[in-house]
Formats: structure tokens, sequence, C-alpha cells
């Protein structure tokens, strides 16, 4: 299995039901943010949860970031770590080890 | 890449930085709304974007469902291949094809 | 001082900038969408908060609510008694009273 | 009508349902984004909306800001005006005026 399967498997899917035409970049990135909030939502009264619920609420919000990255030609695993190549940068180990101070200002 | 080797660079990340301390579950799901709206600021008052800014975004984005996924022992790619599946039953080709309608209805 | 205060407040605010051109909507949507982030941020990695970060969050919030409001002709006091009715209906005190259990599901 | 009658009348509402133990300040700010991605969710594929739809969401946005608002004794029309007038210090008329560049960064 790998990041570029599974997009190639979305994109099969969103072609088959011509549901491109709904995928402005600006759409989905408001469905990554409705989608968060329902994945929120498993947690709204307390940290207890069903972990099926996450499970899909998660892939939900998952899937549109795939459509996005798609979209934008970007390869979800790299921009990951060019990211946190940067967040490296600006939290080395020896200052941010165990910081809760720091921490709340985590990630930019 | 695979999303496995994303996750491990991750892991150790914050394994240096002793920050799993305040990566609940609960802690994460909100980490994953807050930089979603981040994503979406990109797209705020219209549809044109910063490439480069949108890219930086969505990375925290998925950096925080990797580490939601990581904590509950889910696999990214897995979770978004089985909801694909069920949301592949709920709208079959033949009725969801080009339709605002239903799509107004979608996902779940 | 009233809600109507408030909002002409803020038409004046927005009119003297020529912000209303960048206010559709759906726009406002993002921006409430994008302030309530930044005020569940005060809260990302536990319940402890700055009182002056909070106000100051939870304004923005209200803002692009009044300026929602004001763009759809509806008015904010109003609309929240309205919708208290049907809550109150679908909830009633016999059967909801101190049920996490019905206030999962709540509101709708 | 006025912002406190509201709060009078949402504090009975919860108080006969015994709701008040699940109103941590950091449950309502998660509330609030919830409900706010149900909002932005009627403008999801398009700027198009129901106007019975928005009104009862932009309603359940504004019913938790008054819940967080009563619970940390904010007024919620005063940090409103308080706001602004930083905001105005910020963005002065002659600078600020129809421009989406400054508008861009607004407001922090």
């Amino acid at each position: 299995m790998s990041a570029s399967r599974v997009q190639d498997t979305l994109r099969d899917f969103v072609a088959e039901r011509e549901w491109d035409q709904f995928h402005s970049p600006e759409n989905l990135a408001k469905s990554v943010v409705i989608e968060s909030a329902e994945l929120l939502e498993c947690f709204q009264w307390n940290g207890d949860h069903e972990i099926d619920r996450v499970r899909d609420e998660l892939a939900d919000v998952l899937t549109y970031c795939h459509l996005l990255a798609a979209k934008l030609d970007l390869d979800v695993d790299q921009i990951v770590l060019d990211k946190l190549g940067k967040t490296r940068a600006k939290y080395p180990v020896e200052t941010a080890r165990g910081s809760s101070e720091k921490y709340d200002r985590l990630p930019d």
C-alpha cells in the first residue's frame, strides 16, 4: 500500500462519478475543515471516543487532503517531511524538550 | 517513500522533544481542526492561493492526522480505502454521476 | 448596549474601509470557522486559558457572525431564541436531564 | 430583545436539563468550532445557500458563543466593540480602504 495507490483509487472513484467539477482547491479546503470538525465531534464532551467513529471521520479528513494534494500536484508524504525539516530547525531538541511553553506556540 | 516511513520519522521527532505527553487523541483532534482552518485561511477571501503557503498548511493537517492515526494504531492508507468502500456502496456510479444534488450530501 | 447598536458600529467600520466587497455570505462563513479555530487554539493542549486571548478570539467569532447576520437580514438574538424553541421541543426536560447519552447528540 | 435576555433564557434552558456539567470553557470552544463548520457546510460546494439552514446553523454558533461568554463573565456586545477598537487602530481608514492586500491579513 502506498499513498500514490490510494490517490489512484480516489481519482478513479471521483472520475466515475464526474465529481471533479466540484473539486476546486477552495472547495476541497472547505471540505477538509468540515470533516475535521466532525472528527473533533467524536471528542466534543470528553476525551472518550468510539474508535470506529474516529476511524471513519479521520478517513474523511485524509480523503479530502489527498484530493487537494492531487489537484495541486503535491506529494502528501514529501510535504510532511519538508515541513518537518522546517519545524526541526525552529525547535531544536535541546531547547524544546518537554517544554509546554514552547509547545504552546507549535506548530506555526 | 511510504506512509509508514513518514510515521517513523514523525515518531522520532516527537520522542526527541518529549512532546508525546501533550498528544492525547483529543488534543490531536483539536490540532487537526486548528490546522485545517489555517489551510482554509489561504482561501479566505477568494479562490486564489499561494502554493507555498497551501503546501505548508496542508502538511500541518497531515502531520496531526498521522500523529492521531499512530496514537490509535490506525493505518492511514487502509482507513481511507475502507471508508471509500462504504461511500462506493452508498453512491453507486449510475445514480451519483454528475449530480450535485446527491453531492450536497456527500460524504457523511 | 444592544446587538443592533453593535451591528451599526460594525457596518460603519466596514463601510469606511470599503471592505463590503469581500463579504459574501460564503466568505463570512469561512471567516467564522477560521476565527473559531483560533478560539479553540486557546485550549489546544489543555483546558487552561489566558482570558485576554479568549476574549479577543471570541470577539472575532462574534464579529463575523454579526457581519453574516447583517448581510442576510437576520436578527442575531431572534434566531438564537427561535432555534432554542426547536431544541426545547426535541429535548424535553424530563428525558434530557443530566443525560450525557442524549447530550452526545446535541445540538443537531 | 437584548443579549442579556438571550443569555438568561439560555441559562434557564441549560439549568433545567442539568447540562452545565458538560460546559467547560474548553468543551464550549470545541462546540463553537464544530457548529461553525456546520455553518460552512451550507456553502461547501458553492456560494448558494438555503437561508433556513444557514439561520439554524448560525444560531447554533451564536448559542455556544453566548454559553462560553456567560461561563467566563464576558459581555458579548462589549468584547466585540473593544476588539473593534483595536482593529480600528491597526487598520486606519486612509491606508486600509478597499485594499485586499491589507485585507488578507485581517483580522489577526
